[in-house]
């Protein structure tokens, strides 16, 4: 699905193997080869301020509401979106507790925070959330985040299938896994909720239907206790 | 589902068989035995009023955009809905052309305005969009209809599965068959749109998983030329 829609958009699509080659350097040697600009995918002011744009809807949004917001919850891989809305939050909304959320075996992002050095995942392969793979943090986006960032969580892939069923069968929206971590952080509990105003970051709906209705087939519930509705 | 969502919600549903029995007959009898109210789930006036809000709140966020909507597409099924959102856009959008969406082989409400009196379907099932399967126009909503809806058109379930598979995929979002049809009719170029302003209810999303993405693997894709983006 995102290889088509990517074409769609005019895209000349080069596939590589995520276990063995290095994505960055082959985009590098065709930017130098073809005299193009290489655009690094979150590593990048430019790219984390236009991800940091949802930062300022939700920002927009809650001041509409009256809403004092303790938390937002975003997926994060590498750091983009995350860091992106940590800024904007810290602007406009400076009591909002930043949480990133990362599948359980793809935790670098919490460890680099922990150890404050950039930390990479051992597995470059084996999670359900394709989109929170990214190997590191980046420089950029794991200096703004040791400033920004308050907590780090993980789910599992089963947890984040009951979110993405969650998803389709209560908020009719399709999510994809990647897209869906932060609120399967919200809906098992990973962060402490009742009695405060959270935020859920929902970002990607990039799936195929059989995909999508596998995934959806075997997931479990979520228990009435933590459904939101 | 939606039998489990209606438990949920705490009702004792009972079951009937649509092709033999009066559904409404039925519900009036229990109504009589357990002393409860009978409310028509379409020929009702409060019932058309809260669909209407629908329509309430597309004139205030097309009045807000500062739009003026040339037509707005509604599933059509015993008319409540449509008839709601019809007398909302009267008040609120006069100038909104109202187009009622059904089945095909399922127009009865479509006959009824074209003969000025109450036609019933010939068939009681038989369609992928189960919601849109009312026997009937009501004696109200036909008589509302009579005054406000200005067009009438009619989409196949391969164009409803089409739909949903269109709304998965770019807009992304769950939607039943009945709640698709409008967007059918929009998608298969029912009613002439290039150069109009035109809204399209979506109004329904209780749909399993595994129906869902059998309907959206069998179905076509929407021409390039039809896509809305």
């Amino acid at each position: 699905m995102k290889i088509a829609r990517t074409r769609r958009f005019g895209a000349d699509v080069i596939l590589y193997d995520r276990a063995s080659e290095d994505r960055e350097a082959i985009a590098r040697s065709i930017g130098k080869e073809r005299r193009a600009a290489f655009i690094h995918p979150f590593d990048d002011a430019g790219v984390i301020a236009g991800q940091g744009t949802a930062g300022l809807e939700l920002a927009e949004d809650v001041a509409a509401a009256g809403i004092a917001l303790d938390a937002v919850l975003v997926p994060c891989s590498g750091g983009g979106l995350a860091t992106g809305i940590a800024l904007a939050m810290q602007r406009l909304s400076p009591g909002t507790g930043i949480v990133i959320v990362e599948p359980a075996g793809f935790d670098d992002f919490a460890r680099s925070l922990a150890s404050g050095h950039c930390e990479r995942n051992t597995k470059a392969t084996g999670s359900i959330a394709d989109a929170l793979m990214a190997a590191s943090p980046g420089e950029l986006t794991l200096a703004l985040a040791r400033r920004l960032v308050t907590d780090a969580v993980t789910v599992t892939d089963a947890e984040i299938a009951s979110a993405m069923r969650y998803a389709f069968e209560e908020l009719k929206l399709v999510v994809e896994p990647g897209g869906a971590a932060a609120l399967a952080a919200l809906l098992h509990a990973r962060i402490p909720c009742p009695g405060r105003t959270v935020a859920v970051l929902l970002s990607g709906a990039n799936i195929d239907a059989t995909t999508f209705a596998s995934l959806i087939a075997g997931a479990a519930p979520i228990p009435a206790e933590h459904a939101l509705m």
